[in-house]
């Protein structure tokens, strides 16, 4: 069968992985969950599947017309499948963690799935694997998230990772303080979008000056933040830098390597963000690895986390290490195999003696064949 | 909120792990497929979802009633979730890795979804983990794939791992040689699974005396390996009966610890199985472990393989060992916290200082503060 004819078996933006892939998506969602476990992040695994009800609760909202949905025939209640799992991380935060002391820390990592593929994604299913850091408003929580996934992503072996925070609330308090709402907000918001400053110019009023010093602000994060700091923001955005100054310094102190850059316009992706956000990029790559940033738990409480988009994460990483298959011919005592495999190496065991043991551990694969004598090389 | 207020969010069998137990399985899963490389098997993953038309094809038609349907509103066709991984992994192999060197052998683990929960098993979403040793009719092969899942499971931790071993297709050979068919031979069917030697004697005819032996073979491997062999067994049933005693031969020889049964007549939950099967326990538990047996994959290749399932797995286990949590007050060189965890140390670190790190350490659940002269214990 060819691969196009394979490919044909399942929907668009479905896909079977097959080895070695598979084996090393496990291992680095393994070696990412261990990371973060030793910094204090405890895992929760919520069901594939639950209410439609609370899926698309708060912050689930925004994946309303991404999921699938299914009729529950005991309940007789719609169900949806989850196409992100950070809300339902929220919801167990909220209520059967709810008495647990704050800040808590929380980990997961599972499959979501979503009703169609975007341009820049078009997987329809895929692995994620995050933090939610919930009870905290503190700068330094804000910046725990991003250096422990940065640096998560350093460690796996990921090249040139970087980090573009944005201030999804600043835009909206400089229209709070200039009074700019309905469709001139509107139109406004896609020009800032689109970094068109000529349209900025034409619809801001006597905001545009500042609107237009917000877009030119964007780069490198030092040199934002000074340009930043030089604007007369209203109180509500000067809180913001502020708090953006204030992450910016403490993440640089624990991770120089990392590089920062800030786009006090950006606000696409962030709808449900409250707060400092970001997404992290690898060199000489266009997708997004994550993203993360502030937002609003239950009952109210701050939070602030990050989700790693396995698919991304994995096509910005060296693929993995060949195995040293050994092949053991069959009535090999059982002794000796498992002492190979204790020294690392994978065994393939003959089922049926071979007439040449060397040509069958070519065929199925293997570099190296077990012989009366110890292993020799298959070449 | 209560508990049961808790439960009340989730649909009637799917629940939220939450810490230490969604990490233990996840330990627990990352050690078996980890058992599994290392004895050359390569893991594949396919989709939890999939066109209804393959999902369901051959061996999957026996989820069809259990499987949830979404439609697809990229091709308008149906798709499944899949309630069982093993038709997933009998595709790949017969499609994808159609052309790579026989037997192959391929491991898989994840999350599978059920439209109804058992008595047996009321949870409507649970994690499977397997092997598949596919292009091979060997005695050796299945006794590969059954000591290999038992083995992990006792190298795991679960006591008294004992197997159960079944032949399926044992009496439809005496009822094909016999002539017993119909109506008739469904009732017999009936009545041997429920050990009901009476309606057997009844209805069976000239083949009474031969199935109520079958019936009373039951038990410990050896005894009933020598029953079996005083039997006349018709050629088709001989040959299974011979298989079964090659089996328990290699088995026995590779891992004597572990305790053999053997039901002739048992036939339920086996009902795609080609030849030997066999379903796994933990001493002192009900449900079972894991389950497998021989099948014939695509285009008729001889097939083995072997699930577990890991909801009964965790339950056979003793708990996870709890964590050494390490308190780092806000401000502790970053160095040092990381010099920790090397040590296998969680650290959690204070997001603002505390009045009294001890007090602050324990009210965050760890049972030892760093302090300036090292670790201190917290009572």
């Amino acid at each position: 069968m060819t691969e196009s004819a394979n490919r044909a078996l399942l929907p668009a933006g479905l896909r079977d992985m097959l080895p070695p892939d598979a084996e090393f998506e496990a291992s680095v969602v393994h070696s990412l969950m261990s990371m973060f476990a030793r910094h204090g992040y405890d895992r929760v695994k919520p069901p594939l599947i639950e209410f439609e009800e609370s899926l698309l609760d708060g912050a689930g909202g925004g994946t309303s017309s991404q999921t699938f949905r299914v009729m529950d025939p005991m309940s007789q209640k719609m169900m949806g499948l989850r196409a992100d799992m950070t809300p339902q991380v929220a919801r167990i935060a909220a209520t059967r963690l709810g008495t647990q002391p704050r800040p808590l820390r929380l980990s997961y990592a599972g499959q979501v799935l979503r009703v169609k593929g975007t341009q820049l994604r078009p997987e329809r299913q895929f692995g994620q694997a995050g933090i939610e850091l919930i009870g905290s408003d503190e700068a330094r929580a804000d910046a725990e998230v991003l250096v422990m996934t940065a640096e998560a992503l350093a460690e796996m072996g990921v090249p040139g990772v970087s980090a573009d925070l944005a201030l999804p609330t600043l835009v909206p308090a400089v229209f709070a303080a200039y009074g700019i709402s309905g469709e001139t907000a509107e139109r406004l918001r896609a020009a800032l979008d689109h970094k068109d400053s000529a349209t900025v110019a034409a619809l801001g009023g006597q905001a545009a000056p500042l609107l237009q010093a917000l877009i030119a602000a964007a780069g490198p994060a030092a040199r934002a933040l000074s340009e930043l700091a030089a604007l007369d923001l209203p109180p509500a955005a000067a809180r913001e830098r502020d708090r953006l100054a204030q992450v910016v310094g403490l993440v640089a102190a624990d991770l120089p390597s990392l590089t920062l850059t800030v786009d006090p316009v950006e606000n696409r992706g962030f709808e449900y963000h409250t707060g400092l956000s970001f997404t992290l990029f690898a060199r000489n790559m266009g997708a997004e690895l994550g993203r993360g940033g502030r937002y609003q738990g239950g009952g109210g409480e701050p939070a602030t986390g990050a989700t790693l988009f396995m698919d991304s994460v994995l096509a910005a990483l060296p693929g993995p290490k060949p195995a040293r298959r050994l092949f053991v011919p069959a009535g090999t005592p059982r002794a000796w195999a498992q002492a190979f495999r204790v020294q690392g190496w994978v065994t393939v065991s003959g089922l049926v003696p071979a007439a040449d043991s060397k040509i069958e551990a070519k065929r199925q694969g293997c570099g190296h064949c077990l012989g009366p004598d110890g292993i020799v090389e298959v070449e």
